[in-house]
């Protein structure tokens, strides 16, 4: 069984989502961020980053989404979560949540968690402004040179599309029109018809 | 053959010396960052991000030193460098190597690179302030909590140690003393003994 930490709004909806797919029993943990349950020793035991996802296996505990992406793919090979049998092409997904999560990620908090890089309060704010543009640059060229269509990784749906969708939700939040993005605001709505992504939003917003 | 693009002191390192351990041929090309190369229409065509490193194989253009790491230990099995053979053993090295990129050089990078986040002058230089904390509470992470010696992984070098090498050489820059961090100072010594990283710095150097 594995058991994973969460908290709603976070990338950890990526996996989520990607046990979701698998097909497989597993636990979801939701953390309550607004008490600080990711703070807490209990917790901190488990992740000592104090972040989510956290993924609890038979072997250990695991973190990074794009680590936790292809684990959960490499586990469950009969779900096709990726390009298992081809290492250049397993490569071009790790390269697209690699993105994900050093730029993406990155350029969206520091709309919400700019203390991580300065205790200065004006530089926080001035942090703030420059996100939808940061967001929106990176987001034109995922849409402009990285994906390939249908999916993010051309023929094959692949963990990467799961963690689009998940950063892409932030979209609105940083002031930024999905809609400018029409490949990206297409794969978006194809996602949100799956029952796999309906159940895990509900259980989300449960 | 495989062609890296690479600049002096960036995170290329890594790769370049991942394919010099691999034992492979590749080609190692230059770009002069001070005249602005990785942004040249030739460069761009390679790598629209405009940033290195960049390694062009028979298939096509790969990115991201996560992605990269992982694709030279898979088309060089027989170098070990990584645990291929164990999901969950090759998803600590990328937790570890996500780590790297995602946090540690997001953190470095707010010294140099500020101007990424925020275009305030002030705000860029409360942001570079801060780097010498936060390099060093990463470090501390990594040396508390992460590192399992004698190489990052435990008895099995792989390429978590040659990324901890290339991001660990910032330290001094970012005003952080390694010798505060035994584990990895001994790592680096150890590294800086071996042959291929000794002469992949002389050809960064040459």
């Amino acid at each position: 069984m594995l058991t994973l930490y969460y908290a709603p709004g976070t990338c950890a909806l990526a996996t989520h989502l990607a046990l979701e797919y698998a097909g497989v029993p597993y636990e979801a943990v939701r953390l309550n961020f607004k008490e600080q349950q990711q703070r807490s020793a209990e917790y901190l035991r488990i992740n000592p980053k104090g972040r989510v996802p956290a993924l609890v296996t038979p072997q250990g505990v695991l973190t990074e989404t794009p680590a936790l992406l292809q684990y959960v793919a490499q586990v469950h090979p009969e779900a096709k979560l990726a390009p298992l049998d081809d290492p250049f092409r397993l490569a071009k997904m790790n390269e697209f949540n690699s993105y994900i999560c050093s730029t993406v990620h990155v350029a969206h908090a520091h709309g919400a968690r700019g203390y991580r890089w300065t205790d200065d309060p004006q530089a926080i704010e001035a942090m703030k402004k420059k996100v939808p543009q940061t967001m929106a640059e990176s987001f034109e060229l995922i849409e402009t040179r990285m994906f390939q269509g249908p999916w993010v990784l051309g023929e094959h749906f692949s963990t990467s599309d799961l963690y689009l969708y998940t950063v892409a939700r932030w979209l609105q939040g940083d002031q930024v029109d999905v809609q400018r993005f029409p490949k990206i605001a297409d794969l978006l709505r194809r996602l949100e018809a799956q029952p796999q992504v309906q159940k895990v939003l509900a259980a989300q917003r449960a």
